[in-house]
């Protein structure tokens, strides 16, 4: 049956607009660049909020919030910072509309212009920081564990719903720290949160690595990112963690004294995974009859479906199998809809992703059982009632990591070792996927190879291994090899 | 001992602020009428928000979220609505800066001009119910029931801790219907949700009641209030639920196909709390010690502290305790801060408002008790530690209802009715509080009570008897009494 979703072998882009657009997650609005985050949309979003938020708890943080206004001079108080910031940036500069005298309708009111123009946060290092030169003294004042969820906006000239919009929601961590080896501790504990994260609730296997030098955070000092590969074969940067040294202290001058009651600057780090973890998860798992969702991150993980209708008898069956799944901490949405039959339940529900749908019939009630069809495989057995409930809850683990697991192996198909730039551009254009080739660590090649290649390095991985070899452009050696790969 | 807090007599202003502080709940920020909410104040509103949220999702709400700017445009097409917002709006007029090329520092590119200005969300009537019109086409669409969690800005001049700020977090929600009585059956649940909350978890009584004319939402045919009284006389406005008839579908065009297959503009309700409620519950309840917070949205709602100090002994009984109480549901620090003795601590914990506080020192271990102090009423006990977490348990619940009742006695006392201005202004100047009197229903009346008391109409009650009575000032009949009072 068509549900209007192009194929991923016909039109990738097009198949992932479809997916957004037809399993009602988010739309386009006439504001330029922001998007509509539809209520199915947001309450996966909402699961990897939640989740997310209980992991940075566990790792004692705590929220907190920040003004949405930064004043522009605070950009420009960190020199890398406002070079990263100031080319995409929302300015307000008025404060009040007014009538037009000349009958115009409404105008923007001269007489109202701010004295220092307001950026809409692209991010708030710079806000944070200078609020924290308040809060912080001495070294009993540190360790800061703070976290804030938020929107930010950074004007994008080519928006792709999730993936790159003027407007998205995120969480930024900010914290301060008395000794560099603390904060680098704390960004690197923060990029393990995020791998373990995407693993093992998104189901999508990441690579951890540091950024070259050109991919970092505007004023950061180490950039700890995780990169994920989607179905089309392009990177996917899911999440980064920065070592920002002292940096922001320093444009800040947030100063503590130590315990021998020295003066020294503060030690940061920032961290942020956004929406657009919403296109990785989509793009990492579903295919071309819709969305498909790990369980432990579906709004709904099991719809129950009466064949052909709803009755007395099904209905009470149900209810008792409704309650035993809640009972287990299972989310069950019992789709009784009068007006539809079970073909076009079986479509909508397989476009929204929903793990596992359950088929109650007289028949199959006559022989005291019920069909049970998992999404990732489309695989349909019978099961009795009785062992239902056992059933589903290994079912959802199995799909959780039935979902890890292809995803993997996709990886593993879609990984490469090169040596030469010939084979690059090959496996490149042939396949895409990350490809892993030496690299003497310059600006210079990275460039090169970006110009000739449109592939970025994503990562210096933390688990290569050392190996000797020679840079494909310009023959100098290098230790180890690194992962490019065309992104997202 | 003293905490740098002014005492509510002395000067009731200061004494809010002082507590805001120094309880570490928010503080102004560098931009100016914005605010940063601290941890422990944040804290808070992350319990408020998570009950509220709870309780939206029981009525059968989901959430979703709509962009951070409205289109200049937009907000002329409904007449009051452009009224009411124009005057405080923040104006995104460019999308981008640059280095001055006469090295002046950063400026605005006068290249990125937007077309048509951008206003930072005052609240969202506008872009959502331009969003509903490509949502509905038939009554199969509906009703919508969305809810959003948000930053909204209003440029306010003078601006107030929590009670009034230009950028404040909020909720809205945005119902759409297909009838009138269905909207107007929503915008009377959600009144009730509000009225539910605020008695039930802030332990905040209120009048429930609709609004004058005047005193309605911009845009709304019917605003229902929940007014609650501080204590310093003045009432607080903490939640609104309107009913926007179909003003916004007019103004956006949003029709549907009824069950006849006529065209009809859609029905439509707002309502919206923020964290404005924040300054009504430090105002409802707090003392000159510090901030007094109702066990239910309590971070915190058991401390315990060692005496003097942490020992092998107490810190092995601290563990049972806490044991007992987290599998209670009951939240507990254990200060066992080395560095600070225990009426440093007594103090803190009081400014921060922990509702129970529990001392274990070795006399009290040799009985086998602790002593337990509640934070409402200051009263010290010692209970047997083998009845202590029952006894908490019943006592946080004791605590819960007091803070109602107190201020239920509070605003009894602080009620009054009377027939004349004169008594009218004699009972404002000598005590304040909710002033129940006749009002004949026009503008002008109000008016002029409001320019000559400063008070307004808080309310048209919904519980007030019929009652025949003449208007203070015009001498006209009126059926019932009305609600006034001095406001935040």
């Amino acid at each position: 049956m068509s549900k209007g979703i192009v194929s991923r072998t016909e039109n990738y882009s097009q198949w992932y607009v479809d997916i957004v657009k037809k399993a009602q997650l988010a739309d386009h609005s006439v504001v330029r660049g922001s998007m509509v985050i539809k209520p199915y949309g947001f309450s996966i979003w909402e699961n990897i909020r939640d989740q997310l938020d209980t992991m940075f708890k566990e790792t004692g943080h705590v929220n907190a919030y920040f003004p949405l206004f930064i004043p522009k001079s605070f950009l420009s108080k960190e020199a890398d910072h406002v070079e990263g910031f100031a080319k995409e940036c929302a300015v307000v500069t008025h404060y009040r509309l007014k009538n037009d005298p000349n009958g115009k309708g409404l105008i923007v009111d001269p007489d109202a212009k701010l004295e220092e123009e307001l950026i809409v946060r692209p991010t708030s290092e710079t806000i944070i920081w200078n609020t924290y030169r308040d809060w912080i003294t001495s070294y009993r004042d540190l360790p800061i564990l703070i976290n804030q969820w938020a929107n930010v906006v950074r004007w994008e000239m080519r928006t792709r719903l999730f993936l790159r919009t003027a407007e998205f929601l995120w969480q930024e961590g900010h914290t301060a720290h008395a000794t560099q080896q603390e904060a680098i501790e704390e960004a690197e504990k923060m990029h393990d949160v995020y791998a373990t994260f995407a693993e093992e609730y998104m189901a999508m296997p990441v690579i951890k690595g540091t950024k070259s030098e050109s991919e970092r955070f505007a004023g950061a000092v180490e950039t700890y990112t995780i990169e994920a590969l989607m179905q089309d074969g392009r990177a996917l940067q899911a999440g980064t963690s920065h070592f920002l040294g002292q940096n922001f202290a320093k444009a800040f001058d947030v100063k503590f004294s130590n315990e021998n009651n020295e003066e020294e600057y503060v030690w940061a780090t920032s961290w942020g995974v956004s929406t657009r973890l919403m296109g990785a998860l989509i793009m990492t798992h579903s295919d071309d009859d819709g969305l498909v969702l790990p369980p432990k991150l579906a709004p709904i993980q099991v719809v129950i479906v009466p064949i052909p209708k709803p009755n007395e008898e099904i209905d009470q069956v149900v209810q008792k199998i409704t309650e035993d799944l809640k009972s287990k901490g299972i989310s069950v949405q019992y789709d009784n809809d009068p007006r539809t039959r079970p073909g076009f339940k079986f479509a909508e529900h397989e476009l929204r992703g929903i793990p596992v749908r359950i088929g109650i019939g007289k028949r199959d009630l006559q022989k005291n059982q019920v069909e049970v069809v998992r999404r990732d495989t489309k695989e349909k057995s019978f099961i009795a009632i009785e062992d239902l409930s056992e059933h589903i809850e290994s079912l959802l683990s199995d799909i959780q990591q039935n979902l890890f697991d292809r995803a993997v192996k996709f990886r593993k198909e879609h990984t490469s070792y090169v040596d030469t730039i010939e084979e690059f551009e090959k496996i490149l254009e042939e396949k895409g996927g990350f490809v892993y080739a030496h690299w003497d660590g310059s600006r210079e090649t990275e460039e090169a190879i970006q110009e000739r290649t449109k592939a970025t390095i994503r990562c210096i991985p933390l688990e290569a291994p050392e190996e000797n070899g020679v840079d494909m452009i310009s023959g100098k050696p290098s230790k180890r090899r690194v992962v490019f790969a065309k992104a997202y």
